[in-house]
């Protein structure tokens, strides 16, 4: 079979690799389409080269049918479409007895710590397996995990019907975020750098924002002088934080999404000021999947315009290399592409 | 009577004025001691010129009694025991109309931005005014408002009996902290660097740490791995906010008390990584007066250890230095004092 792997110096390849069978209590999934996210760019620049051991397989926003099933696992059948949720927890940490086994003090992230989904045979613990309808197309079905993401976010941020968001960032989370706050029943607005982005926000019904322009009065007439009730960052830039909290309304709430490798000065005089909440929220629980499932199925999410092109597992490189580029919002790999021909 | 200003300068002078009668709706006080606050020491060094206007008499944490009542007012009595909850609202802003009068958009805070208690007769609101028990030394009701200020950092925090509590800062106001948190059945320990005020600190049964020991380490240790429930940083130091997030445990709590003039950079990548919650705390609401009057009522603030002096109004200058010079922790101004001698 085929799979790709992070080498190393911003390289991927795509290797002939032996399908291993299922262990016992795991499934063989025959991995369909597996988007790429940010922090498999962040993996093939070298920012997280002391977490990844080379040559990994990495992947972990992933559709797919079970092939296979190791000794001891019931309750799926061969073909049934599945998603995983990507988290491998001790179950023993003080984070884990606490009921907060996502964010456990030894977590094995499927896809980065453990091999991923970018190989056309894929053995995971049965336990990380999430079931999906057959309404569900499976392109669409690769957006759940990052679509998780974006419900952890917001139900982190207990967004209530009726009230304001601020998103700052339109890449793909933000859109999701955006798209899951609307369907909560929120009103969004995104702020968002690029005007081409920008465009794209507002094809989907969200007001969107040049931070260029005073978007702090934008948002106060927007909010009748409040502020908005939840703020979003999502675009990882410094100005972005520091200005941020400008959006929030007395006792509002930030939550930082984005990833800020460096330390990030922020207005803690308006923090006091207004009494603000600025919650970190990392990955997703097993609600966060079932919710991310139903909303997708349900067409509330904006599946087709996030998925800007599809490419055959082959082109891998070029994939990450488009989307580190910029020229992309989300590209699915095709992991089952030429597999007929190949085996002809 | 006499009436300590603000002059500028950094100068505190004392006058003679006429005292003005209580106007409709409003109490006159005869001021018993007036504590000087942090904030005080701000206006002082002229940090709050652009909101204060000179001569100003400054002071908002008071104890007192009714001295004479204005036209329309119920329920309280000439030598009723008195402190005052120096806040006035609008009541129509946003925060107002969603229940935060407390933190109002266009707050008055009694002292700061209208006349204060630094002055041997004050007309305030009556709907200001919190009634003291006659078993409360009046001393120590000077104590009430910072009490108050502690109470509601606490309850912010939604710390609960068991858990277990780090407050960076063992000046009056983290002392404050962590008697409130103790109150509530928490454990404290209590960061300090100056080696006098640990050793205060320690008399009052805290265990106090030196940040320049390794604090991380000795909390992972007294929490068994997990990082403190909540952290309070009372410190306002740039380099206690960047560490103050690595004492806290997944989905732990971090309070800022201290005023941060400059925005500070803080670890979000650790906000993320543990799902922090990082809260602003500013003044309180009335049941947190009622609480901390309770509190000194019961001996549960160590009132006496916080006091570290009594000066007269006439030396309010001396106080202030003294204060400014680090040499005391609190000073209460007796307002009253030399009346007597001055009236004959």
């Amino acid at each position: 079979m085929l799979a790709a792997h992070y080498a190393g110096n911003r390289t991927m390849t795509v290797d002939e690799a032996d399908p291993a069978p299922p262990g016992p209590g795991e499934v063989q999934i025959a991995v369909a389409y597996n988007g790429i996210c940010g922090t498999d760019l962040h993996i093939l620049a070298g920012h997280m080269d002391a977490r990844v051991d080379v040559p990994a397989v990495i992947g972990h926003e992933m559709s797919g049918t079970v092939a296979a099933l190791g000794d001891g696992v019931e309750g799926w059948a061969v073909g049934d479409p599945v998603t995983v949720m990507p988290l491998a927890w001790d179950g023993t940490c003080p984070a884990c007895l606490a009921g907060n086994s996502h964010i456990c003090q030894n977590l094995d992230f499927v896809g980065i710590d453990s091999p991923g989904a970018l190989q056309r045979r894929w053995n995971v613990d049965a336990g990380l397996l999430v079931p999906l309808p057959a309404t569900l197309s499976l392109q669409h079905a690769a957006l759940v995990e990052p679509t998780a993401v974006a419900v952890h976010d917001v139900r982190r941020a207990e967004l209530e019907p009726g009230q304001k968001a601020v998103v700052i960032g339109g890449g793909p989370i933000g859109v999701l975020i955006a798209a899951v706050a609307r369907s909560f029943g929120a009103d969004v607005v995104v702020v968002e750098l690029d005007p081409k982005r920008r465009s794209q926000v507002a094809d989907l019904g969200f007001t969107a924002l040049d931070p260029r322009d005073d978007t702090v009065a934008a948002v106060e007439d927007w909010t009748g002088g409040a502020g908005a009730d939840v703020v979003f960052e999502v675009s990882g830039a410094a100005a972005a934080v520091l200005g941020a909290v400008d959006y929030a309304k007395v006792r509002g709430t930030l939550v930082v999404v984005a990833i800020h490798p460096e330390p990030r000065p922020i207005n803690l005089q308006r923090v006091f000021w207004r009494e603000l909440r600025l919650l970190g929220a990392r990955v997703y629980q097993r609600q966060d999947f079932d919710t991310a499932v139903a909303l997708l199925d349900a067409g509330e999410i904006p599946a087709d315009a996030l998925i800007t092109k599809v490419m055959p597992l082959a082109e891998v490189q070029a994939a990450f290399d488009a989307l580190t580029g910029g020229e992309a919002m989300k590209i699915l790999i095709d992991v089952q592409a030429g597999e007929q021909s190949e085996a002809a």
